[in-house]
């Protein structure tokens, strides 16, 4: 039932070979791995007005400039992630170039923040995504957070599936979102000329706003350089291109560059001009649907195409976070589990974590997309900063032609990245904070972690050749409850495997007679083997059985013999039933792994109704 | 550490034979066993008078002789179950009432509602005792569900050291309330006499109210039955007392009810001579306090010692769930681990699933005792109704001196609690709905689990000897991942116990390198031993070992040998450090389990740092 049932959701399991198949064409990959930088127009010009709107209608204007600054940011990272597209042909993220070139505590610093940032790429998309959604449904408003978490596990489920089948039919609301915003850009500026949309901004461009400041213009910008998020995503996937992959892979950034760039212009325009203010019942892209569309069947697909292009944008943490998680636990930062061989080609812990993650993070900031902006912005751009800088090493180290130039793009990546950190820190300090608790925690757990398993590896070296030892023989005690199939099954194994079987019994005061009969049953039974009863008067079964095993231990140590306690248990055949037994020799089992010397074996009897 | 921690808040453990000192005289029971009764005090009022007061201010003198209700049927409820202290002295608990005279079934239903009656009893006494503190003290008012669980929390840890102990320290704030309350109520008619408090009340009695029907009087009546449970408390425990245990159980039963009649009366008068009404924001005790003693230090002990008897009676639930729960488990109905021996006297698993459920439902319901109280008193009076009417044919059964006018006593508080359940369910059907969704699934479960056992029991049992087989020797197979002081040790173990040794590894695509690698280690250390290698192109662990380990248990059946396969693992010093390890080994011996003919043994290796 449960295997079926694991069929139904996962698939079949893939073959390890199976994985050199998934090579991207351009077309493919701009649907794949754009997702997350395009649909942040989703909310990107938002967080302008949003920051401007505080002051008044008037300073909405501002948009327009600090929205020409984001679009100068988006060239020259552009032109920096190409770079790191030719110098790392293997996957240049941030983790891996910042080890390379800074050193391994630089290189956590960036691999923490990115595990994070994947979160929140998740919890974002989600959340806007949700948005999208409950603007053209003002119905389901009230229902935002519970849709927000349905999505992430249906995505999470989509990826327990093997990212390969998530790729196919990933393109089409990629370019589904293309096409109508493409219309929408289109049909709007058509209206704008012909004079069917009339000019209705809230402040005409440089008129004079009271109270305007640098500060409050920075911090509009900053919250606008949320846009820039996901460029990197491209530069992280370089081997999975077809080849020739470098320059594949460089013209698909800068194609996705070019989109990224007309789309936040357009909106940011059309939202000025429209004079669309932000509203926490209808996003900034709805409201310009509206204007643009009328609220016909191309709003609606607007606002759906808009929902499945940011569920796509989640789904790329859900490709990244596995990954970087593996390069940490090989690397032995994280546990190992991260490691783990599942069924398929995904790494289902991974996905697993990311999505319990998302969901901790859309419950803790109630499913709103503008309190997880600020943070999910540090997470992108430390990372960021870090990777440039660590480029700027990195021409240093190799030169080569042009390395020069080459490391001033980097330099110029670097300041613009550091720069929008200090910016979120020091005017966004009051959604920034968290950063500041979660890197050290996981900083500490990375080393932790770290420095357990080299300990560990160190101690199970075979320091030269192996020592054998050979045992005289074997003594097996038997746990006995009663005298039933289980314990004629326990003693006819433990005879196999054992040169002295002895059975044990612990008894309480309780019902003396019942006790004197297990003892005598058992007797007449097996009368060669030798039978121990424990009196308990604790009502404790641990204590005395400890208390036995340690002495026969120190018996069988004395006569080269090896010990063993066997623990008989039921295997019901319904898991529920695992609550109605077995809660003793849970216990038991526990307490007796904690001796060196005693092995633990489980005589498991099969109920067969 | 944690042994330490356990210790200090636990207690030693007690010896079995220590619980036959705990007999009770009449002082200390009457602390111990009329806590849930008297402290109904606090709510009972207050829950006729706010029903009426929905109507009008001028409604609530119906109060009065709605109160006068609720006394008589005190009167004939306290009639009853002094019988029923007679006729069982060894505890009559409503399940044991139940069972014996109407039969298993009706004794599930009697049981079930009692189990869900204690969680209400701990969550209603420990709500309530919390709007004691925060009548108060308001500026707790907004932590009142935080400080609610902490209570549950605390009682429980107190509970967790054992019953005794408790007892001790709870006759004081039981003793302290009584003499607060009767000061009270005598201080209050003293100033009325003295005129020092003037007429306040809200109408006169017999005035006319516009829209009073009977079935709102029904309602505030059956609501005000709240203050009837707990009666059954002291006819539970005939067996804690000294000798003669009927009669003192039966005198302490009398002298609670003249108590609790004396306070009921008593606070409902008052609270209508005072105009009292019910508010969010204060409890109508706390208000009388106020009137009668004035905001201070007597008020202030009024509060506390409020707070303390209701958590006094939340401790009630405490005793009697757990030995409920223990019956309810001999009987086969509850899970075995309702019946397991802890270190203590206490039945710690009742104790905690009492603490969980209580946390439950005072999160589900807000915290607030008016929507949690009418659930409560479905919960009390099924159980009564069952007992009580069990005792009709108790004593058509028996006979004996008076046997009718026993019986005639019996029918009466059967008929009165059955006749309050009627009305709880007509007039309070919004808040006691959850009981019959409660009460099917506890019955379905109980019955699942019977069933359960009785089949397990039955493929147990030995038909006639036991049939002992001898093997002619024992396969071991070792997982070996790779050549380490683990696999040095494990091979040594296996070799004591197994006449045949196979070291199985598995490896996979991706570094075929090293597993060549470990293969020759292998071969090198162990030159004597089997080395077989699994190769999975799944990435999978689990199918191709038990693929391979069910072809060796075949061969092993066929020359009747046994079949253990040894499982390494780590035990790391650190708890935490478990996260770290031994993914894989768990997931490969849950899925060895579930073959019939192969025994799971696990060789732990004991990190030394």
């Amino acid at each position: 039932m449960w295997h079926y049932l694991k069929r139904l959701l996962i698939g079949k399991p893939l073959k390890t070979t199976d994985e050199g198949n998934q090579q991207l064409t351009k077309f493919k990959a701009l649907a794949l791995l754009s997702s997350d930088a395009l649909s942040s127009v989703a909310y990107g010009t938002e967080q302008i007005t949003a920051v401007l709107v505080v002051l008044s209608a008037a300073a909405t204007w501002y948009a327009l400039p600090a929205a020409g600054i984001v679009l100068i940011l988006l060239f020259a990272i552009t032109l920096s992630y190409r770079q790191i597209i030719h110098a790392y042909p293997s996957g240049g993220g941030a983790y891996i170039v910042a080890t390379k070139n800074w050193g391994t505590p630089v290189g956590l610093v960036a691999g923490g923040s990115l595990l994070v940032d994947y979160m929140l790429t998740v919890a974002v998309s989600v959340t806007s995504g949700t948005e999208a959604i409950t603007s053209a449904i003002p119905y389901l408003r009230e229902h935002s957070i519970a849709i927000s978490i349905i999505i992430v596990l249906f995505i999470m489920t989509l990826n327990l599936r093997g990212m390969r089948e998530s790729a196919s039919f990933l393109t089409f609301p990629v370019y589904l979102f293309i096409t109508i915003l493409v219309s929408m850009l289109a049909w709007g500026l058509f209206n704008i000329v012909t004079n069917k949309i009339q000019y209705n901004a809230a402040a005409p461009i440089g008129g004079a706003v009271p109270g305007m400041s640098l500060i409050l213009f920075l911090k509009a910008f900053s919250a606008g350089s949320s846009s820039l998020t996901g460029v990197e995503a491209i530069s992280n996937a370089v081997p999975n291109f077809k080849k020739p992959k470098r320059r594949n892979a460089a013209n698909t950034l800068a194609l996705m560059a070019l989109i990224l760039g007309v789309f936040f212009t357009g909106v940011t325009f059309l939202s000025y001009y429209l004079g669309v203010l932000p509203s926490t019942k209808e996003t900034v892209l709805s409201q310009i649907g509206i204007a643009v569309f009328g609220k016909g069947i191309f709003y609606y697909l607007l606002q759906f195409s808009t929902a499945m292009i940011l569920a796509v944008a989640a789904n790329t943490g859900f490709s990244a976070f596995p990954i970087l998680a593996y390069n940490l636990a090989k690397d032995k930062f994280m546990p190992h589990m991260y490691m783990d061989k599942g069924d398929r080609l995904a790494y289902s812990n991974g996905i697993i974590s990311l999505a319990v993650g998302a969901i901790v993070l859309i419950l803790i900031f109630h499913g709103q997309t503008n309190l997880l902006i600020p943070l999910y912005a540090v997470g992108v751009f430390v990372p960021f900063t870090l990777s440039q800088s660590g480029m700027i090493i990195h021409w240093f180290r190799e030169k080569g032609k042009n390395w020069i130039l080459n490391a001033l793009v980097n330099l110029l990546g670097t300041i613009i990245s550091f720069l929008l950190v200090v910016f979120l820190f020091l005017l966004h300090f009051q959604n920034v904070w968290p950063y500041l608790i979660i890197m050290p925690v996981l900083l500490f757990a990375f080393q932790k972690i770290h420095s357990h398993y080299i300990m560990v590896a160190s101690q199970l070296r075979l320091s030269e050749e192996a020592t054998l030892h050979d045992y005289d023989g074997s003594t097996v005690i038997v746990l006995v409850s009663s005298v039933t199939h289980v314990t004629t099954g326990a003693i006819n194994y433990a005879r196999s495997i054992g040169d002295y079987v002895i059975a044990m019994h612990v008894s309480f005061d309780e019902n003396p007679k019942k006790e004197h009969e297990t003892a005598k049953e058992f007797k007449e039974s097996f009368p060669d083997v030798r039978f121990v009863d424990l009196h308990s008067s604790y009502r404790s079964v641990a204590t005395p059985v400890l208390r036995f095993c340690d002495v026969i231990a120190k018996n069988s140590a004395e006569k080269n013999y090896s010990m063993t306690v066997l623990v008989p248990q039921f295997v019901p055949r319904k898991p529920w039933q695992n609550i109605l037994h077995n809660q003793t020799s849970l216990r038991l089992r526990a307490v007796l792994n904690s001796r060196e010397n005693i092995i633990v074996s489980t005589y498991s009897y099969h109920l067969k109704k």
